[in-house]
């Protein structure tokens, strides 16, 4: 394949493959160093605008999009959140971010990240090519790695660069060029998954409602002021066709009924999806000049709205060391990408594993187990230690903390 | 049985089954509120005494035992530990109890806290009656239940009470007086155990080690200036034969190796045993006459230091209530004991299994486990958040919190 001819040549300092968030920022992030990329992607642009992704963005990440330059539409259409809702025992409890570490989260799809980050690209210049098919990384052990892919015009193009950032994904393609017996890979699946609706019905609540019942998790989320966001925890082999809107509402009123008399608005059922996940951290994240970010080297559970924000934290590493490895400063400045990008991993991984076990059944669990969870939600919510503790881990970690 | 001729009886208000520290502290209080009790204990009061059981004291136990009248021996004897290591990673993190949420914790031996109630009993001229067998509890259906006993001397007693307390002790045969299909018994068994010794040396630490590693827990803790308590877990079918002291040090000095260099001192180890534990809840705490109170109700992982505190907190609010129900309020005062003791037992039986899944590892656990865990540990021990939540746990909550 290394002697395959190519049609088109480009040589840029940073090839990135990927163009969701995380490729994206590092993009912006590096060109407002001076530093010219070039980002691909199998998708077409399209393609990624019009797959709705949901999305909760810390502060420190909201404010980057606005500061960095990428758009301020976050501020504009984005939903500032102050705190979230725990229900459990039949009753609200408020989680009031703001009151407790001083930041809020911002209700942003993942989708509307896109398109600023893209708009973005567009506006300033920089090359993100869509639609791209037979992506090959090549030569990542030596000092000049180059991507190669075919365009959507049937040519193949060659982008030759310093490094490579594998930024594709969940089912990256990048992470499995790092030699077998020189990575580990950590993981773990749970035995549920969430049922996923988006309905058309006014908002039933102010802000996000995660709530634990005897049956099972339910989130209650918002996507517009009349189209909602809602999940319940399902089997992990649950089929979206054996549920009719009217046993879809029985479950999710279930799930949220309570003392108050709280209800959710129905409305027609739009779009279900029964979303599977896991936990996932492939170590090393740098090969040679490959270095990997966001999805590609970790996914979590979504109950934690981590996913996202790890993937932009990840960037703002790894713009900051490539920056100084570019500036002459070489391959070192590499070295401080993978702990400071995995502390932070690692946190986020046990806090959406936790926030997972702590509001999800678990299938075959025992009277011991509930009592015990509603024993931690009372010492969570009930405390304003316990309070403190997730609201830091949901707003993400103050640096330094 | 009902019909048996007894030799003696006694009529008081209470009667209370077991003389460990929560049916002591519970003759205690009731006495100063002029409230007599007979608290009976099959073993001797030598046997109990001399039983070395180790113990940890949070502020407000500690206080109460002064301030109740009981003894200031705790703070005269007792060591005051204004926090916690915890050691993971190779590194010493600590938990500054005091400096977090004002209080600390005291490390006073339950059998100390026996040796001072039993003194106060007598002094107070409360009626102990040790060594006693053939214990029946009956009629507890009844508002004239009775308690009765063969003593020491062979004759057979009989106490008339208006109440009757089951406080003794994990292998409670009160509890067993609420009928099967009445009680609700939560539990669950850990796959793993304590080897514990008491060894002949100086102290390695100024305050408890809390040691996560990959091999397992260790928890360095203290007995006297030259002798010291020490634990690491085993298997839960551990046998102490095969155990050399050579290789408990080994082992022990594996848990807490580190990049500082720390190691245990090395002395004779004068105690060996293996200490297995569960969680378990039976509700309901009170059926008729009959309440229990203290491992009777309840058994805790002895990691969070719960035990004894849950003991004494049950009986601080059982104390109240009977006052109340004997001065004039009847059973009605009865029944808010155990939402009010049941809110911090369910805390507290989170808060030990959550300890103990923080620092052991579990048999069969997979490397994302371990790394979890390690950043389960970095989230707790690196934030001011995370400490406060472990803190206030360990010190115990402070009311209406």
């Amino acid at each position: 394949m290394a002697e395959a001819i190519v049609d088109t040549v480009t040589s840029v300092p940073v090839a990135v493959v990927g163009a969701g968030p995380a490729g994206l920022m590092l993009a912006h992030r590096l060109g407002r160093a001076g530093i010219d990329t070039v980002v691909i992607d199998t998708r077409t642009r399209h393609e990624i605008a019009t797959t709705q992704r949901a999305g909760i963005l810390e502060a420190d990440a909201a404010r980057d999009l606005v500061e960095t330059g990428v758009s301020d539409r976050v501020l504009r259409e984005g939903h500032e959140h102050e705190g979230i809702e725990l229900r459990f025992g039949g009753r609200p409890h408020r989680i009031h971010f703001k009151e407790l570490v001083g930041a809020s989260a911002w209700l942003y799809p993942q989708t509307d990240v896109f398109v600023d980050l893209a708009d973005a690209r567009t506006r300033d210049g920089g090359t993100v090519l869509f639609g791209v098919r037979d992506t090959e990384v090549l030569d990542i052990t030596t000092d000049a790695p180059r991507v190669r892919c075919t365009l959507p015009d049937g040519t193949r193009h060659e982008i030759r660069a310093r490094y490579a950032v594998g930024a594709d994904g969940s089912r990256s393609m990048c992470r499995d060029l790092v030699p077998e017996d020189r990575r580990v890979r950590y993981g773990k699946e749970y035995p549920f998954a969430w049922f996923g609706i988006m309905a058309e019905a006014p908002a039933s609540a102010p802000e996000l409602v995660y709530a634990h019942s005897e049956h099972g998790f339910a989130l209650i989320s918002r996507r517009t002021e009349s189209v909602q966001r809602m999940y319940f925890q399902c089997a992990a082999d649950e089929q979206v066709d054996a549920w009719s809107d009217e046993r879809i509402w029985e479950t999710l009123q279930a799930r949220v009924a309570g003392e108050d008399g709280f209800r959710l608005k129905e409305g027609p059922v739009l779009e279900k999806t029964v979303l599977r996940f896991r936990s996932f951290v492939q170590e090393p994240m740098r090969w040679g000049s490959l270095l990997l970010a966001g999805d590609a080297a970790h996914t979590v559970p979504p109950t934690g709205a981590r996913g996202l924000n790890l993937a932009l934290h990840d960037v703002k590493v790894l713009a900051e060391v490539l920056v100084r490895a570019l500036g002459g400063e070489g391959d070192r400045a590499l070295d401080d990408y993978q702990p400071r990008a995995l502390q932070r991993i690692w946190r986020a991984q046990n806090f959406s594993s936790w926030m997972t076990r702590l509001l999800h059944t678990e299938p075959g669990g025992t009277p011991f187990d509930l009592r015990r969870q509603l024993g931690e939600l009372d010492s969570v919510a009930g405390t304003r230690a316990g309070r403190t503790h997730l609201a830091e881990q949901y707003t993400g970690w103050p640096t330094g903390a």
